[in-house]
Protein backbone atom coordinates (compact mmCIF):
# COMPACT_ATOMS: atom_id res chain seq x y z
CA UNK A 1 0.00 0.00 0.00
CA UNK A 2 2.56 2.23 -0.09
CA UNK A 3 3.49 4.36 -3.14
CA UNK A 4 6.72 2.61 -4.11
CA UNK A 5 5.43 -1.04 -3.52
CA UNK A 6 4.14 -1.48 -7.83
CA UNK A 7 7.46 -0.28 -8.27
CA UNK A 8 9.72 -3.83 -8.03
CA UNK A 9 7.01 -5.47 -9.76
CA UNK A 10 7.25 -2.64 -12.95
CA UNK A 11 10.90 -3.04 -13.40
CA UNK A 12 10.44 -7.03 -13.13
CA UNK A 13 8.38 -6.79 -16.15
CA UNK A 14 10.40 -4.08 -17.82
CA UNK A 15 13.62 -6.41 -17.46
CA UNK A 16 11.59 -9.30 -18.58
CA UNK A 17 10.14 -7.43 -21.83
CA UNK A 18 13.97 -6.55 -22.52
CA UNK A 19 15.06 -9.79 -22.04
CA UNK A 20 12.21 -11.54 -24.66
CA UNK A 21 12.89 -8.65 -26.87
CA UNK A 22 16.46 -8.57 -26.92
CA UNK A 23 15.56 -12.67 -27.93
CA UNK A 24 13.93 -11.66 -30.73
CA UNK A 25 16.30 -9.36 -31.90
CA UNK A 26 19.76 -11.82 -31.72
CA UNK A 27 17.53 -14.55 -33.09
CA UNK A 28 16.67 -12.30 -36.13
CA UNK A 29 20.89 -10.96 -36.46
CA UNK A 30 22.45 -13.89 -35.71
CA UNK A 31 21.94 -17.40 -36.35
CA UNK A 32 20.28 -19.40 -33.66
CA UNK A 33 22.94 -21.58 -32.13
CA UNK A 34 24.88 -18.42 -31.64
CA UNK A 35 22.08 -17.00 -30.15
CA UNK A 36 23.62 -17.08 -26.31
CA UNK A 37 21.78 -16.53 -22.75
CA UNK A 38 25.17 -14.16 -21.94
CA UNK A 39 24.25 -12.38 -25.56
CA UNK A 40 20.51 -11.78 -25.12
CA UNK A 41 21.27 -10.70 -21.12
CA UNK A 42 24.41 -8.32 -22.45
CA UNK A 43 21.71 -6.78 -25.25
CA UNK A 44 18.62 -6.25 -22.52
CA UNK A 45 21.08 -4.61 -20.23
CA UNK A 46 20.59 -7.04 -17.49
CA UNK A 47 22.53 -9.87 -15.80
CA UNK A 48 22.80 -13.44 -16.46
CA UNK A 49 21.38 -13.94 -13.20
CA UNK A 50 18.27 -12.57 -14.05
CA UNK A 51 17.84 -14.39 -16.73
CA UNK A 52 18.79 -17.76 -14.79
CA UNK A 53 16.38 -15.96 -12.20
CA UNK A 54 13.31 -16.52 -14.50
CA UNK A 55 13.88 -19.00 -17.30
CA UNK A 56 16.29 -23.10 -16.89
CA UNK A 57 17.36 -22.28 -20.41
CA UNK A 58 17.47 -20.71 -23.75
CA UNK A 59 14.89 -22.98 -24.88
CA UNK A 60 12.49 -21.50 -22.43
CA UNK A 61 13.27 -17.87 -23.26
CA UNK A 62 13.11 -18.48 -26.96
CA UNK A 63 9.55 -20.40 -26.08
CA UNK A 64 8.47 -17.01 -23.78
CA UNK A 65 9.52 -14.64 -26.49
CA UNK A 66 7.85 -16.44 -29.32
CA UNK A 67 4.31 -16.63 -26.89
CA UNK A 68 4.86 -12.71 -26.40
CA UNK A 69 4.63 -12.53 -30.48
CA UNK A 70 2.11 -15.32 -31.05
CA UNK A 71 -1.34 -13.59 -30.64
CA UNK A 72 -0.14 -11.78 -27.48
CA UNK A 73 0.54 -15.29 -25.82
CA UNK A 74 -3.10 -15.72 -25.75
CA UNK A 75 -4.25 -19.03 -26.33
CA UNK A 76 -8.19 -18.39 -26.85
CA UNK A 77 -8.59 -18.83 -31.49
CA UNK A 78 -11.72 -18.64 -32.46
CA UNK A 79 -12.25 -18.67 -36.02
CA UNK A 80 -14.24 -16.14 -37.93
CA UNK A 81 -17.90 -18.00 -38.80
CA UNK A 82 -19.75 -16.58 -41.45
CA UNK A 83 -21.81 -19.78 -42.62
CA UNK A 84 -19.11 -20.83 -45.29
CA UNK A 85 -16.83 -22.59 -44.00
CA UNK A 86 -13.91 -22.22 -47.36
CA UNK A 87 -14.18 -18.44 -47.17
CA UNK A 88 -13.54 -19.06 -42.87
CA UNK A 89 -10.64 -20.95 -43.92
CA UNK A 90 -9.06 -19.03 -46.48
CA UNK A 91 -9.11 -16.08 -43.70
CA UNK A 92 -7.42 -18.22 -41.41
CA UNK A 93 -4.73 -19.53 -43.58
CA UNK A 94 -3.97 -16.39 -45.07
CA UNK A 95 -3.10 -14.61 -41.67
CA UNK A 96 -0.95 -17.97 -41.25
CA UNK A 97 1.23 -16.96 -44.38
CA UNK A 98 1.11 -13.61 -43.28
CA UNK A 99 2.72 -15.14 -39.93
CA UNK A 100 5.18 -17.23 -41.80
CA UNK A 101 5.88 -14.03 -44.03
CA UNK A 102 6.98 -11.81 -41.17
CA UNK A 103 10.89 -12.21 -40.71
CA UNK A 104 10.38 -11.82 -36.58
CA UNK A 105 8.03 -14.35 -36.19
CA UNK A 106 9.20 -17.15 -39.12
CA UNK A 107 13.20 -16.45 -37.26
CA UNK A 108 11.71 -17.70 -33.86
CA UNK A 109 9.26 -20.01 -34.79
CA UNK A 110 11.99 -22.07 -36.78
CA UNK A 111 14.38 -21.16 -33.14
CA UNK A 112 11.48 -23.22 -31.34
CA UNK A 113 10.81 -25.54 -33.93
CA UNK A 114 14.88 -26.71 -33.64
CA UNK A 115 14.35 -26.40 -29.41
CA UNK A 116 11.52 -29.21 -29.84
CA UNK A 117 13.21 -31.13 -31.91
CA UNK A 118 15.50 -32.79 -28.82
CA UNK A 119 13.25 -32.03 -26.07
CA UNK A 120 10.09 -33.98 -26.37
CA UNK A 121 8.84 -31.79 -23.05
CA UNK A 122 8.86 -28.47 -24.85
CA UNK A 123 7.14 -30.16 -28.03
CA UNK A 124 4.18 -30.80 -25.68
CA UNK A 125 4.30 -27.72 -24.20
CA UNK A 126 4.33 -26.51 -27.61
CA UNK A 127 1.52 -28.22 -29.07
CA UNK A 128 -0.18 -27.08 -25.74
CA UNK A 129 0.36 -23.87 -26.13
CA UNK A 130 0.78 -23.06 -29.91
CA UNK A 131 -0.20 -25.79 -32.40
CA UNK A 132 -3.51 -27.34 -30.49
CA UNK A 133 -5.50 -23.66 -29.67
CA UNK A 134 -5.55 -23.11 -33.83
CA UNK A 135 -6.01 -27.29 -34.47
CA UNK A 136 -9.03 -27.19 -31.79
CA UNK A 137 -10.43 -24.17 -33.01
CA UNK A 138 -10.22 -25.29 -36.80
CA UNK A 139 -11.89 -28.85 -35.37
CA UNK A 140 -14.38 -26.82 -34.10
CA UNK A 141 -14.95 -24.50 -37.12
CA UNK A 142 -15.07 -28.32 -39.24
CA UNK A 143 -17.32 -29.71 -36.45
CA UNK A 144 -19.87 -26.73 -37.40
CA UNK A 145 -19.14 -27.25 -40.80
CA UNK A 146 -20.36 -30.69 -40.52
CA UNK A 147 -23.60 -29.75 -39.37
CA UNK A 148 -24.54 -27.35 -42.18
CA UNK A 149 -23.80 -30.41 -44.25
CA UNK A 150 -20.48 -28.97 -45.72
CA UNK A 151 -18.27 -31.41 -44.38
CA UNK A 152 -18.63 -35.22 -44.54
CA UNK A 153 -19.67 -36.07 -41.31
CA UNK A 154 -17.51 -39.69 -41.64
CA UNK A 155 -14.44 -37.78 -41.59
CA UNK A 156 -11.72 -37.96 -38.39
CA UNK A 157 -11.17 -34.22 -38.09
CA UNK A 158 -7.92 -34.68 -36.44
CA UNK A 159 -6.85 -36.59 -39.45
CA UNK A 160 -8.40 -33.49 -41.71
CA UNK A 161 -6.77 -30.81 -39.73
CA UNK A 162 -3.41 -31.94 -40.75
CA UNK A 163 -4.66 -31.98 -44.50
CA UNK A 164 -5.39 -28.44 -43.91
CA UNK A 165 -2.21 -27.16 -41.95
CA UNK A 166 0.61 -29.38 -42.33
CA UNK A 167 0.81 -28.59 -46.17
CA UNK A 168 1.96 -25.11 -44.72
CA UNK A 169 4.07 -25.79 -42.25
CA UNK A 170 6.10 -28.56 -44.53
CA UNK A 171 6.65 -25.77 -47.26
CA UNK A 172 7.48 -23.22 -45.33
CA UNK A 173 9.86 -25.93 -42.45
CA UNK A 174 11.34 -27.55 -45.15
CA UNK A 175 11.66 -24.68 -47.99
CA UNK A 176 10.16 -26.46 -50.77
CA UNK A 177 8.64 -24.27 -52.47
CA UNK A 178 7.23 -20.47 -52.04
CA UNK A 179 5.20 -19.91 -49.28
CA UNK A 180 1.94 -17.43 -51.03
CA UNK A 181 -1.30 -17.35 -50.30
CA UNK A 182 -1.85 -18.90 -53.73
CA UNK A 183 -0.09 -21.83 -52.33
CA UNK A 184 -2.60 -22.03 -49.57
CA UNK A 185 -5.97 -21.70 -51.65
CA UNK A 186 -4.48 -24.59 -53.82
CA UNK A 187 -4.03 -26.46 -50.79
CA UNK A 188 -7.25 -25.35 -49.19
CA UNK A 189 -9.16 -26.23 -52.33
CA UNK A 190 -7.42 -29.73 -52.79
CA UNK A 191 -8.51 -30.62 -48.86
CA UNK A 192 -12.15 -29.44 -49.16
CA UNK A 193 -12.71 -31.85 -52.22
CA UNK A 194 -11.23 -34.07 -49.46
CA UNK A 195 -14.06 -33.32 -46.91
CA UNK A 196 -16.78 -32.67 -48.82
CA UNK A 197 -19.92 -34.75 -48.35
CA UNK A 198 -19.45 -37.35 -51.35
CA UNK B 1 50.68 -48.92 -58.94
CA UNK B 2 52.78 -50.42 -55.79
CA UNK B 3 50.86 -53.26 -53.44
CA UNK B 4 50.86 -50.79 -50.71
CA UNK B 5 48.87 -47.30 -53.31
CA UNK B 6 45.33 -48.67 -51.93
CA UNK B 7 45.80 -48.59 -48.25
CA UNK B 8 45.57 -45.08 -48.08
CA UNK B 9 42.28 -44.49 -49.37
CA UNK B 10 40.67 -47.59 -47.98
CA UNK B 11 41.96 -46.41 -44.37
CA UNK B 12 40.26 -42.96 -45.23
CA UNK B 13 36.90 -44.13 -46.43
CA UNK B 14 37.74 -46.85 -42.93
CA UNK B 15 37.87 -43.55 -40.94
CA UNK B 16 34.99 -41.30 -42.93
CA UNK B 17 32.36 -44.99 -42.26
CA UNK B 18 34.04 -45.15 -38.24
CA UNK B 19 33.01 -40.50 -37.94
CA UNK B 20 29.86 -41.16 -39.86
CA UNK B 21 28.88 -43.85 -37.14
CA UNK B 22 30.32 -42.32 -34.29
CA UNK B 23 28.19 -39.11 -35.34
CA UNK B 24 24.97 -41.36 -35.28
CA UNK B 25 25.74 -43.08 -32.48
CA UNK B 26 25.62 -39.88 -30.35
CA UNK B 27 23.09 -38.09 -32.04
CA UNK B 28 21.13 -41.26 -30.41
CA UNK B 29 22.84 -40.96 -27.10
CA UNK B 30 22.69 -37.11 -26.55
CA UNK B 31 20.65 -34.46 -26.69
CA UNK B 32 21.80 -32.76 -30.73
CA UNK B 33 23.23 -29.88 -29.37
CA UNK B 34 25.59 -31.78 -26.71
CA UNK B 35 27.06 -33.13 -29.92
CA UNK B 36 30.35 -32.22 -30.69
CA UNK B 37 33.09 -32.72 -33.32
CA UNK B 38 35.77 -33.29 -30.45
CA UNK B 39 33.37 -36.27 -29.09
CA UNK B 40 32.36 -37.76 -32.50
CA UNK B 41 36.42 -37.47 -33.23
CA UNK B 42 36.67 -39.51 -30.15
CA UNK B 43 34.31 -41.79 -30.45
CA UNK B 44 35.57 -42.35 -33.99
CA UNK B 45 39.07 -43.19 -32.76
CA UNK B 46 40.42 -39.84 -34.85
CA UNK B 47 41.68 -36.86 -34.85
CA UNK B 48 39.62 -33.56 -34.80
CA UNK B 49 41.56 -32.43 -37.52
CA UNK B 50 40.52 -35.49 -39.43
CA UNK B 51 37.01 -34.28 -39.18
CA UNK B 52 37.81 -30.51 -40.27
CA UNK B 53 39.90 -31.93 -43.26
CA UNK B 54 36.85 -33.07 -44.62
CA UNK B 55 33.57 -31.58 -43.50
CA UNK B 56 33.85 -27.68 -42.64
CA UNK B 57 30.96 -27.97 -39.61
CA UNK B 58 28.87 -30.42 -37.69
CA UNK B 59 26.29 -29.83 -39.95
CA UNK B 60 27.61 -31.33 -42.56
CA UNK B 61 29.11 -34.57 -40.99
CA UNK B 62 25.23 -35.21 -39.87
CA UNK B 63 24.18 -34.86 -43.26
CA UNK B 64 26.71 -37.19 -44.67
CA UNK B 65 25.26 -39.26 -41.98
CA UNK B 66 22.05 -39.37 -42.42
CA UNK B 67 22.64 -39.85 -46.01
CA UNK B 68 24.55 -42.95 -45.52
CA UNK B 69 21.57 -44.33 -43.55
CA UNK B 70 19.18 -43.05 -46.18
CA UNK B 71 18.74 -45.61 -48.66
CA UNK B 72 22.57 -45.91 -49.03
CA UNK B 73 22.66 -41.60 -49.96
CA UNK B 74 21.08 -42.98 -53.29
CA UNK B 75 19.25 -40.22 -55.27
CA UNK B 76 17.50 -43.02 -57.01
CA UNK B 77 14.15 -43.47 -55.77
CA UNK B 78 11.45 -45.65 -58.19
CA UNK B 79 8.01 -46.19 -56.58
CA UNK B 80 6.16 -49.26 -57.32
CA UNK B 81 3.83 -49.02 -60.59
CA UNK B 82 1.87 -52.22 -60.01
CA UNK B 83 -1.38 -50.08 -62.13
CA UNK B 84 -2.79 -49.48 -58.39
CA UNK B 85 -2.07 -45.79 -57.68
CA UNK B 86 -3.79 -46.10 -54.28
CA UNK B 87 -1.89 -49.60 -53.63
CA UNK B 88 1.21 -48.29 -54.22
CA UNK B 89 1.28 -45.23 -52.64
CA UNK B 90 0.35 -46.74 -49.42
CA UNK B 91 3.50 -49.10 -49.42
CA UNK B 92 5.62 -46.00 -50.03
CA UNK B 93 3.74 -44.13 -47.13
CA UNK B 94 4.21 -47.53 -45.04
CA UNK B 95 7.64 -47.37 -45.69
CA UNK B 96 8.25 -43.62 -44.87
CA UNK B 97 6.21 -44.48 -40.89
CA UNK B 98 9.06 -47.43 -40.67
CA UNK B 99 11.50 -44.86 -41.13
CA UNK B 100 10.53 -42.59 -38.90
CA UNK B 101 9.93 -45.67 -36.28
CA UNK B 102 13.73 -46.36 -36.57
CA UNK B 103 15.52 -44.02 -33.47
CA UNK B 104 18.46 -43.77 -35.21
CA UNK B 105 17.26 -42.71 -38.73
CA UNK B 106 14.74 -40.64 -37.05
CA UNK B 107 17.40 -39.27 -34.51
CA UNK B 108 19.68 -38.22 -37.89
CA UNK B 109 16.82 -36.89 -39.53
CA UNK B 110 15.49 -34.60 -36.40
CA UNK B 111 19.49 -33.28 -35.94
CA UNK B 112 19.18 -32.45 -39.89
CA UNK B 113 15.69 -30.70 -39.75
CA UNK B 114 17.28 -28.94 -36.79
CA UNK B 115 20.16 -27.68 -38.79
CA UNK B 116 18.42 -26.48 -41.96
CA UNK B 117 16.43 -24.02 -39.83
CA UNK B 118 19.49 -21.79 -39.48
CA UNK B 119 20.71 -22.48 -42.74
CA UNK B 120 19.29 -21.72 -46.42
CA UNK B 121 22.06 -23.12 -47.94
CA UNK B 122 21.76 -26.63 -46.31
CA UNK B 123 18.36 -26.80 -46.69
CA UNK B 124 18.34 -26.81 -50.31
CA UNK B 125 21.03 -29.51 -50.19
CA UNK B 126 18.59 -31.49 -48.03
CA UNK B 127 15.45 -30.63 -50.11
CA UNK B 128 17.65 -31.61 -53.58
CA UNK B 129 18.96 -34.76 -52.15
CA UNK B 130 16.79 -36.15 -49.39
CA UNK B 131 13.02 -34.77 -50.47
CA UNK B 132 13.21 -33.82 -54.05
CA UNK B 133 14.12 -37.74 -55.33
CA UNK B 134 11.19 -38.97 -53.36
CA UNK B 135 8.68 -36.26 -54.34
CA UNK B 136 9.53 -35.77 -57.86
CA UNK B 137 9.39 -39.87 -57.63
CA UNK B 138 5.64 -39.51 -56.53
CA UNK B 139 4.76 -37.16 -59.01
CA UNK B 140 5.96 -39.31 -61.36
CA UNK B 141 4.06 -41.79 -60.32
CA UNK B 142 0.88 -39.25 -60.05
CA UNK B 143 1.61 -38.65 -63.92
CA UNK B 144 0.99 -42.09 -64.43
CA UNK B 145 -1.92 -41.81 -62.27
CA UNK B 146 -3.28 -39.47 -64.16
CA UNK B 147 -2.91 -40.92 -67.85
CA UNK B 148 -4.70 -44.46 -66.04
CA UNK B 149 -7.62 -41.90 -65.46
CA UNK B 150 -7.46 -42.41 -61.74
CA UNK B 151 -5.82 -39.25 -60.45
CA UNK B 152 -7.67 -35.91 -61.76
CA UNK B 153 -5.61 -34.04 -64.81
CA UNK B 154 -6.49 -30.77 -63.80
CA UNK B 155 -4.29 -31.36 -60.17
CA UNK B 156 -1.23 -29.82 -59.45
CA UNK B 157 1.21 -32.32 -58.44
CA UNK B 158 3.80 -30.24 -56.70
CA UNK B 159 0.55 -29.76 -54.34
CA UNK B 160 -0.57 -32.77 -54.51
CA UNK B 161 2.73 -34.33 -53.59
CA UNK B 162 2.32 -32.31 -50.37
CA UNK B 163 -0.56 -33.20 -49.51
CA UNK B 164 0.17 -36.49 -49.35
CA UNK B 165 3.78 -36.23 -47.78
CA UNK B 166 3.13 -33.34 -45.16
CA UNK B 167 0.58 -34.71 -42.45
CA UNK B 168 3.34 -37.44 -42.16
CA UNK B 169 6.24 -34.82 -41.61
CA UNK B 170 3.72 -32.42 -39.55
CA UNK B 171 2.95 -35.73 -36.94
CA UNK B 172 6.76 -36.64 -36.56
CA UNK B 173 8.21 -33.45 -36.76
CA UNK B 174 5.77 -31.61 -34.72
CA UNK B 175 4.78 -34.54 -32.73
CA UNK B 176 1.00 -33.96 -32.84
CA UNK B 177 -0.34 -37.62 -32.26
CA UNK B 178 1.17 -41.13 -33.16
CA UNK B 179 2.94 -41.66 -36.33
CA UNK B 180 1.02 -45.05 -37.24
CA UNK B 181 0.12 -46.92 -40.69
CA UNK B 182 -3.54 -46.52 -39.63
CA UNK B 183 -2.99 -42.45 -39.88
CA UNK B 184 -0.96 -42.99 -43.00
CA UNK B 185 -3.80 -44.97 -44.29
CA UNK B 186 -6.33 -42.43 -43.32
CA UNK B 187 -4.35 -39.83 -44.70
CA UNK B 188 -4.04 -41.49 -48.25
CA UNK B 189 -7.81 -42.07 -48.10
CA UNK B 190 -8.13 -38.49 -47.44
CA UNK B 191 -5.60 -37.56 -50.12
CA UNK B 192 -7.15 -39.41 -52.77
CA UNK B 193 -10.95 -38.26 -52.64
CA UNK B 194 -8.97 -35.28 -53.34
CA UNK B 195 -6.92 -36.23 -56.26
CA UNK B 196 -9.27 -38.25 -57.73
CA UNK B 197 -11.25 -37.54 -61.06
CA UNK B 198 -14.36 -35.63 -60.21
Amino acid sequence: MTPRAPDPARRNERSRQAILSAALDLIGELTYPKVTIEAIASRAGVGKQTIYRWWPSKAAVVFDAFMMLNKGGSSEVVLPDTGDFAADMRVVLHATVAEFADPRYASAYRALNTDVQDDPALAEQMLARVLRPTLEAVKERLRAAQRAGQIDTGIDLDVAIELIYAPLYHRWLLRTGPMTTAYADQVLDLALRALRPQ
